[in-house]
């Protein structure tokens, strides 16, 4: 990895919101993702126009879809715009995204050529490329998404990639302060949560990176085992003491809950077991009572109750909580369209 | 299956034809689907208006698909819409429908949150799902379009289920219409016919509905093994009796097509045979002569051709019959287009 | 084969461009080649309107594509119209090519069926078909966009078939009319290349075509066993000597590069080795030095470089010559979108 600038570490240009990538929520300022949200609750009253009228967006899908898809698609239809939706190894080609590869294998075209080419038919570039869940070190270099940030000529747009999920971040932002006002000092829990397989970590990161950045009182609680990437866990505490918050960490999901005003349950996969899923998995056979109940839900009695989607029912949480009334589910998805409605008219 | 309703015995809604779902097209009253026949002809006259302007449908296509994907791409483009759509298991996430499941498998999301979610972008959601074709009791719970009927909370558009294929039988109506005026009295032949696989009975089912409510004298001819489920053709038998009309199936496809005037061949599997097709094949053998050849049409002088497609060329019918002059296969699939425009201006 | 004719002898139509189908560039006279060119600049400047309003394109895709999909739909988009992209495999039904066929195989639709319902929503039919490798006698016959050709009602486009690519072909002749003003007698090359794959030869056919419809003066480079198909190679030698060129061949790259205006290097399978590529391999390992680099773009000190994309880098041409100022390719693809939209307009 030698001296590539991580992805965390990533300076915040200083151009204006137009023009911009939305790699990653925290690139943008407070004020910034402000005046997004701003935009998000007026798309949600109904105002808009057409502000993407005669523009084309693509959608690259490098991996499965249905909210961001679909809320996408209409969200640039809304707009007024046309989505291209290109999904590489299922009708176009594989890409290649080493820098100065002899290209003699398999994948027929560079992501420099496919990102200049699409550069000239569209106005923006969405991508999603979960990691491959092999290795740590080659995932966290998140190659797809940078080849299309280096290459693209216009906005890129990440969808989720190995690192972060900022249209879910602000969604999440989005419902959250529709419910509990400013987000300042409110004590939000991430739960990691059972799960029959492991999953990539860009929403818990790019979770925990928004919460700690509007000044959550955030715990995380997790068996030990699962631990998020350090230099992310670094930065969250930082962002927290900035409004002299102490991030806290437990391996008691009960306890964690206690008091807390909203509990986002969401797994993923061991950083220590990353890519020996059998060894991971007889750990985790320790850790199935990691799912989140009405019991716990009554620790946390006014709690909002949040996930992404897709959920695990009766794993992740029982039926009853997810469509009971704390639940927030269909509130924060509804709200990825308008916020991605806000994104898309800020940056284009 | 114990106690769920069938899909058969569902109660028709007491809703006007806005806000409904279009499942099967038997729960509409001859009035409603007159007022659909209507809409179609307007259409198919270069009528119209864009009512569908700022709406998005989404199209779920659990199978494969080419005049309904098609004709429903272009209905709602024409009507001013937008079809956002999705293949699940081939680019969205593959669902589960089993109510309380613990979903610890192979399917990440479930089809209440699925359909709960797609409902907050979209207008309405059209889905296509076979019957797997391997057990009758559970392919007749039909529990793809099940699960989107019930937690939609837009209008659900079936594309084809295991049971029904409301789509085609109102487009088959319309060209009945065009052909022969009024159904009342008509004699109309739905025949089994030879196929290398074994397939299923929609478009038989909702043919028969169809031809019966809309008072055919309706004859199905078909070989011993291949009856259609005793609960549907009892509908049918009772359908007809209110017209005063007698319902016929024999074994004898020269005998049904004496004097009919339309000609309605259509392959499907044993129910006796399900789930075991090298049994089914063996049987099958004997009936290759299940043809419908220009010998067989001239017992129907003034018949029309008809068939839903795709059509096996030289095995279902010949090329002579299907490219011939009484051939309607065209005008059916064109009738596609403006019968959805009609049942998609009626619901949204 | 058997009296068919081929595809390179097909007699011109006599209709007007609207209407007519756009299979092979060469089918259209000069005059008609520069009325789409005149357009596509008027595009390229911003003009247009929307002569596709209330229309819909359907684009099939039997194979994988990239710049042909996204600029086509952007391209009807852009004109008012909608693309309806379908990939027979993949969602919608395989299809059967042979007149008169049993259809008793694994096939479910004929194009006959296909192209003529489609004919019926759409108001044209764009089709993308490689040849499959394996026998040439077999693919030479072009039997995919034969059927649709013959089976359609609306107009045919052709986005690559076993023989040609004339979309590609006229946007590669408007950059060289930007690069080189008129092209009559300028020195242009096109060369074979290296590459892991036996590829199809619809490219280098098409720009071999146009390049001697306007009056290059064409060399092909190749090693010995690489010559494209002698009927093809007689055209382009006969259009050159209407202009009094003599068309040249020569198994070195360097010496044809030697003060060439422009150089096209691309890769193609023997047509000695068709459906041998273990045989074709060991051959091909002698040619590893067929790749574009500075040394041999210092040859054609003026020259442009193209390429259609997408690109093995550093196996056809290096990084540097691709990327470098000689380079036209980002303008080739980009011209893709303006003279389809050309080609649109002019058909429908």
């Amino acid at each position: 990895m030698s001296g590539r600038p991580s992805p965390l570490e990533e300076p915040v240009g200083e151009l204006s919101l137009k023009g911009r990538h939305f790699y990653n929520l925290a690139h943008f300022s407070k004020r910034e993702v402000e005046s997004l949200l701003e935009a998000a609750f007026e798309f949600k009253r109904g105002g808009g126009g057409l502000p993407l009228a005669g523009k084309s967006v693509a959608l690259l899908f490098f991996d499965p879809s249905l909210r961001t898809r679909a809320s996408m698609e209409v969200a640039i239809h809304q707009l007024g715009g046309q989505a291209v939706v290109l999904q590489p190894g299922q009708g176009i080609w594989d890409l290649e995204f080493e820098e100065g590869a002899v290209m003699d294998g398999s994948r027929p075209e560079h992501v420099k050529d496919a990102a200049a080419v699409l550069s000239r038919y569209v106005s923006a570039v969405c991508v999603r490329a979960f990691p491959k869940l092999q290795n740590w070190e080659e995932d966290k270099r998140d190659k797809v998404l940078k080849g299309f940030l280096q290459h693209s000529r216009v906005p890129v747009i990440n969808l989720e990639s190995c690192w972060f999920h900022p249209c879910q971040a602000l969604a999440d932002l989005m419902t959250l302060r529709e419910k509990v006002g400013s987000l300042e000092g409110k004590k939000v829990v991430l739960s990691w949560a059972c799960h029959p397989k492991p999953l990539p970590m860009a929403v818990p990161n790019s979770f925990a990176l928004m919460a700690s950045q509007f000044g959550c009182q955030l715990t995380i609680a997790r068996p030990p085992e699962y631990a998020l990437d350090p230099d992310l866990v670094e930065l969250v505490r930082r962002n927290m003491e900035q409004f002299g918050l102490k991030f806290r960490e437990t391996t008691s999901m009960e306890e964690a809950l206690e008091d807390a005003e909203a509990v986002y349950p969401k797994s993923w996969g061991s950083l220590a077991f990353y890519g020996r899923w059998e060894a991971e998995k007889a750990v985790r056979g320790r850790y199935r009572t990691w799912i989140v109940d009405q019991e716990q839900m009554n620790r946390a009695r006014a709690a909002c109750f949040m996930h992404c989607l897709p959920i695990r029912r009766n794993v992740e949480a029982t039926d009853g909580v997810i469509d009971g009334p704390q639940s927030l589910i269909l509130q924060q998805a509804e709200n990825r369209l308008h916020t991605e409605k806000a994104v898309l008219s800020a940056l284009l």
